[in-house]
């Protein structure tokens, strides 16, 4: 009899990436380490890829799927906790936590105190504490990629939240499957649900800890998650997680087809000493024409965060709509304005 | 004094496109009624523009603005009820609209009853009904233009509807402000929300009817409206309607300048015998090569409506995940398979 399918199926989504990244390993090594012919046991040591747990389902469950199949492969398997510090008793728990990975026979295993900012709200600051300290022990550890937990809730959750920001496309991509430098980050449980993974714990006997602030209504995506996501299901039928993560790859791909015309089609608006000609902007689609304004924006020094739709549309309107307006503010002191027939778009 | 803010609201879009309407006119008039120099008294008639009216609030504050507006530019106002027949006593409102249609100066103003038909479910099967009999109507009148009362919160609303399919950017692009053949659908109040409609209606003490359908939880929209959509401004906050009506122009732009890159690669995939040639495919992004596959497989007969995108994922994977696959059967008996290093797709 083979594995519950839960854990059947965590295994085949880990078994996959792990699959991905030693083809792209083999892929990325120098030719003459081929060429050479070194014998089997002088080959470079087996790559290490870490799994990143919070001791919760998703990332247990992960961390378990890990530990099974990385061994079969020859790679190296290791885990780190990050705590966050926020709360009393986290310093036992990332203790807790180590020991579990430990007992799934991972190593090596660490724990990883970070403290907390202030920038950008609480989910923000905690979530780029964690990341700065994830790098720093994948660089620690000599590490080729870290394993991250989320779900296709979470990606339906993320898709949520970029909505709420209506900025477009590029905000409802949700998380990419790989991410960060090099392509480091990578997230095998994107197509898996919340309750496949809670399963998969509960099969293999794994204790896991329920995050307190996965239900503090305190949190956006903690309302997202218990009232706002159940509601929208309820009026529009079981399918919208699904909805969801399918748009959030479908979007992916539409924004990222969409910048690389942006990005080819730049040189092409410049004149001679570089300045963006309305006409020839005037005669793009509007959604190239805007991404061209975006990016012109933060390369003159906007900041990407603040620079919002309806920033670009007013500057949009110095060519669709031009009626002799005067400079445009934009976020980071930018400013853009209409010069004979060019639009200047700088620092003021 | 001025008007309420919401009725001067009202009439400023209304007036907006009354005008964008003129100013098409007059560039789509012949160039030698110019030359000829015809008297002013022998120019063509007052175009003229219809309102579609339910009765309800949204529709009767469209009527309002409309009869308010149309004369000042001297264009003729019209309005059309369509009674669809399903409730009692709908041929008795559909007369008392017409009768309120005519107390706001509106002529010609009709009822006109229709058949609602079973098709794609009862909502989809009402619009179908209204919009042949609106179209039928216009060519009758000769009207320009037929203006539509949906507002940002019904934008926000087929956003979400579109999010629940999961078919991507086009499915979020919402109700476009200009639709039909030739342009004849208008619809004004999309940056315009349903509040403003209703205190529009109530400061002008228009008496408004409020649809049951409207409430009734057996109906999609309406458990949207009432449920979902509030759980989810409860989540995300106030501006999620807002936010929602944004990424509906968005999605629009986006979608049309892909739909535009898809037409115009499609012709350099094709070999010289007009079939697609997959190494040319795999070349292009993903989300150009799946649009090119999505218009193949529709003009070889598979219907748009039944044609998803784990289908066209599938096909997609002839391209870059080809391991000998056989041939994937694809709504409307359309078969699609490769065949020496071409992509074949045809009714089977």
């Amino acid at each position: 009899m083979g594995p519950h399918p839960a854990v059947a199926a965590i295994r085949l989504a880990v078994r996959r990436v792990l699959h991905d990244i030693l083809t792209e390993q083999t892929a990325e090594r120098p030719r003459e380490h081929v060429t050479i012919g070194r014998p089997p046991h002088e080959r470079p040591s087996a790559p290490l890829v870490l799994v990143a747990c919070s001791g919760g389902a998703d990332s247990m469950a992960l961390a378990s799927a890990l530990a099974f199949e990385a061994p079969k492969l020859g790679i190296s398997a290791g885990g780190i906790t990050v705590d966050h510090g926020l709360q009393p008793g986290s310093d036992l728990r990332a203790a807790e936590v180590v020991l579990r990975l430990r007992g799934l026979g991972l190593d090596p295993v660490e724990s990883v105190a970070v403290t907390v900012g202030r920038g950008g709200g609480p989910e923000a600051a905690a979530r780029d504490a964690r990341y700065a300290a994830l790098d720093a022990a994948a660089d620690r550890h000599g590490a080729t990629a870290i394993l991250l937990g989320h779900t296709r809730d979470d990606q339906a959750e993320t898709v949520l939240l970029g909505l709420a920001r209506g900025s477009g496309t590029r905000s409802l991509s949700g998380m990419a499957a790989v991410s960060g430098s090099g392509g480091r980050y990578r997230r095998p449980f994107l197509h898996i649900d919340r309750q496949t993974a809670r399963k998969a714990c509960m099969t293999q006997s794994l204790p896991v800890w329920d995050d307190p602030h996965n239900t503090d209504p305190a949190y956006t995506r903690s309302r997202l998650r218990h009232e706002g996501l159940p509601a929208l299901e309820k009026a529009l039928g079981k399918g919208v997680v699904e909805a969801l993560a399918r748009t959030a790859q479908l979007s992916r791909d539409d924004a990222d087809a969409l910048d690389a015309w942006a990005s080819q089609a730049e040189a092409s608006v410049r004149d001679a000493s570089g300045l963006l000609e309305c006409a020839k902007l005037y005669a793009l689609p509007p959604a190239v024409r805007r991404r061209i304004l975006r990016r012109a924006a933060i390369e003159a020094g906007a900041p990407a965060g603040s620079l919002f739709a309806r920033h670009i549309e007013e500057v949009d309107r110095l060519i669709t709509g031009w009626r002799g307006q005067g400079a445009i503010n934009l976020p980071g002191k930018v400013v853009a304005q209409r010069q004979g027939g060019r639009l200047v778009i700088r620092q003021g």
